[in-house]
């Protein structure tokens, strides 16, 4: 028998078998390295999982005042001046694009500024999930960025600071969205122009009915255009205090709530008060002539006007700021009439100087011509009410239904006085005695005519003011005279028994001068929270 | 027949005769010189009874503004500059006192200023009538002077023009009084002080009650104290608006009509709204966070705030004028008490610096401590409610009645901040969640306290402030726990769904920060026409 060296007792295998049993140990040797470079890849797929960012970006925990590490911050206008500058900031996103997977565009918005900011995956800074949770962030939300200020490669039509760009380092929200937006403030912003001159681009985009807007107020009011026109409600109301403070004004604050339902015809609003009842002012008429008769000279208010009037018109909100001014007269009227004038001119002015951006903000949503003014020796243009009717029977108007001027007349009037004399501010003088409260001085002469005038613009009247009668029993006649019971006024009267200086005055209607100056066409784009006979929210 | 001589045709008299008639001429040419000199007496007589004076006096007619003279008129307190000057001035005849029939005395008044005006007969130039008339004059009477400014021979004390006096040449009345005056400015211009510190020699004056002050407010207004009071009011409202102006505020206007009872507790005035109800805004609470959610960042609003509460306290108007304000916060709501403390200082350095002379005149009237706050590095006194309550627990308060602080241990704490610390201004900070409104935010480590502080004056609360809840579903939550159902509240939660920054802010009451400064003792004083439970007029 031959011998067979024996390998572990087993026989020794024939060279064919070897081959195979090679061949077969290859393929698990690739099996085993394909495993490995499997889990390898695995391996290399779970550490590129793992988000390196996620410290840079996320939902913040409701702010309850946790920490204070007074880190600055800084305003979108300021970023032109920042290039290269790291710098941190709160903003709303206004919009958010996705550019394929890495890359995401956010327009971000503080009141009218808008500054264009970028997210782009980069090594060990910014991640695919940072880039991905950015992409999805509401409209409206509000975010706290970390960045760097860049030269825009090209100016940025789509954001008010169009000169540079944020390149995003870190991102967290501070306050999300719960539901959905009732209309974007992209929309809400569109140019606001009747439909036969939208171009067909325009067509488009949703347009927003002013009954949706005032329902979602808050949305509204984030608009460039709001924003503008409430800063520059605030800013007649600084310059309407500004040049009576430095004509010797005292600004007072009268009482809403009054005794009785008094003054005029005009409906007033009945409030329960305790066991009875009280009304609510529909001017601080008697208050600012009661003290003129305290010995207060020159006053002024600031404050609401509530008409229980059912007028559902552009101009009529049962609820506005009323800026009313008393003042004595030394010897004629027209110095009350003159310092009101002034008192325009000096708002118009100072609008038109220091509120421009403003002024061109609301006039890229709301397109409007120039307000109109004459100045210099020229001055403001004075009519009589028997002008104004002269030139409306002139252009037409029977006489006959010119015993007052209605709104359509007055519009027409306005028009016509801009035509002939290329102004949108006039001041008509004289109206009848029949046209004007019972506490109107009558003319010296005519006793059909008072001592009274309206104020316009655009040919809308924004002041009514008079001389006052400050003798009581002038008073008491024309009281009863106009059907009012001189009883029911009592205190009133008793002011002017108790001596008072000559006085008159006028009150403005806040709302209408911002609305015509803007020529926003309704007065509730020029209330914050309007109110309306069938509107009390929000 | 003897010749006798005919004189026409009579017989010649005898010498007897003669004689006779001779004494008979000498008694008629007598009596005709006796006669001729009652004449020449009775002429001169009736020459000094036609007055020479009397264009320079008399009541004028009603002013309806027949003409515009132009003449200029000077105020009292230009005239110390003007000795040796012709002027003519509109003034109130304080009093009138004449010295026998040939001269009189006028307090003349033009709000906080007085001067002393003299008339007396004059050949040609000031006749009896004129001076007699003069003295007449009922107090309170609104005449028109015109005289000569005369360096007076010793101060006059009883005016505040001491220097100088006006030498009257006309004299007429503007306004005269109808009936009789409730009470005399003087009387109501006396100091206001307990009876126990009157000097016998006040005891002859009258003391005008508050209550008939406020029943004839136009008369009580007139007081120079009063004049200086409303001054100093609309100075607080000019400081609190520069201060904010210039932090980046805008004013804002909200209604005051609202569509719902909401806020709080509180009671609030039901008004019929033509065919519903609307209510009485208790403050601009919502209205200021909206704003917020829409992105005004900073929000002020000066305006009238409703109360319904049946509160006959000093303290308690059911209408003032809340001074709020609203702010974004970036990191803690400790900018927001920062920056409210800030504005205080502002105020109060304000008044001190640039209302000195009304702050004395006020405190003629009403004596008090200067008001004292602590400036520098040290900074205003900020507690936590918690030292407070430690603060009176160790002042003998027991800790069982201090789960709040009433009004009468606000006080004590104001006295023993007073003793301990020298300052009538502090901050108390980190009030419990239990004693404030759902709005406000819990801290974030103990939820039993609350991001939120009272400032106090004179031991009395004048502001009232927190972080506010910025979150919808906190919100909604802490509203159920307070018993307020959300859904009532749906547009001022819905302002929060859609994003919103974290804010804070607070609420002053203008006339307390007013009565406290000037230690008016009660805050119908700090109003004009004040509003309480049982007043509503004038």
């Amino acid at each position: 028998m031959p011998e067979q060296p024996i390998v572990d007792g087993a026989p020794v295998p024939s060279k064919s078998e070897l081959k195979k049993r090679a061949k077969a140990l290859e393929k698990e040797k690739k099996a085993a390295e394909k495993a490995a470079k499997q889990q390898e890849q695995a391996m290399a797929q779970a550490a590129a999982d793992v988000d390196f960012a996620k410290e840079c970006y996320g939902p913040l925990p409701l702010n309850q005042s946790q920490s204070r590490p007074r880190r600055p911050r800084v305003n979108i206008s300021s970023l032109p001046s920042r290039d290269g500058d790291v710098v941190l900031l709160r903003a709303r996103v206004q919009t958010s694009r996705a550019q394929g997977n890495k890359m995401v565009f956010l327009n971000l918005r503080q009141r009218t500024d808008t500054v264009q900011a970028l997210l782009v995956v980069t090594p060990e800074k910014i991640s695919k999930q940072m880039v991905k949770w950015a992409g999805g962030l509401a409209d409206e939300s509000v975010v706290l960025v970390e960045g760097i200020v860049r030269k825009a490669p090209e100016p940025i039509k789509s954001a008010s600071v169009s000169d540079v760009e944020l390149h995003i380092s870190q991102l967290h929200l501070i306050s999300g969205i719960d539901g959905r937006l009732p209309f974007s403030v992209e929309d809400a912003s569109r140019p606001d122009i009747d439909d036969d001159q939208l171009e067909s681009t325009d067509t488009q985009f949703k347009r927003v009915l002013l009954k949706t807007r005032l329902d979602h107020r808050i949305i509204d009011l984030r608009t460039q255009a709001n924003q503008a026109i409430f800063k520059l409600q605030g800013a007649i109301g600084d310059l309407f205090r500004q040049y009576l403070g430095a004509n010797g004004f005292t600004e007072i604050h009268s009482p809403k709530l009054q005794g009785a339902a008094t003054e005029s015809g005009a409906s007033v609003f009945k409030v329960s008060y305790f066991k009875g009842n009280a009304y609510l002012a529909q001017s601080p008429q008697l208050a600012k002539q009661m003290a003129i008769a305290a010995d207060f000279e020159r006053v002024y208010e600031i404050g609401p006007v509530f008409r229980a009037e059912d007028s559902n018109t552009h101009r009529h909100l049962t609820e506005f700021i009323g800026l009313d001014l008393e003042m004595t007269i030394e010897e004629h009227y027209h110095e009350v009439m003159e310092l009101l004038d002034g008192l325009f001119l000096s708002i118009f002015r100072g609008l038109r100087e220091s509120y421009k951006n403003e002024i061109d903000l609301v006039g890229r949503q709301f397109p409007a011509d120039e307000f109109k003014w004459r100045e210099g020796s020229e001055g403001t243009l004075k009519l009589t009410f028997k002008d104004a009717i002269d030139m409306l029977v002139e252009d037409g108007v029977p006489r006959e239904e010119l015993d007052d001027i209605n709104t359509e007349n007055e519009k027409r009037l306005g028009r016509l006085v801009k035509a002939k004399y290329d102004t949108d501010y006039f001041i008509i003088d004289k109206f009848p005695m029949a046209l004007r409260p019972f506490y109107t001085m009558p003319d010296p002469e005519d006793p059909t005519l008072s001592n009274s005038y309206d104020f316009f613009m655009r040919g809308e009247e924004i002041l009514s003011g008079a001389q006052r009668i400050h003798d009581p029993n002038l008073l008491a006649d024309k009281m009863r005279s106009k059907g009012v019971d001189p009883e029911s006024m009592q205190p009133y009267l008793d002011a002017f028994r108790m001596g008072c200086v000559p006085h008159g005055g006028g009150g403005i209607g806040l709302e209408r001068v911002l609305m015509l100056f803007l020529k926003l066409n309704n007065i509730r784009r020029a209330s914050l929270f309007p109110r309306d006979p069938k509107r009390l929210e929000p």
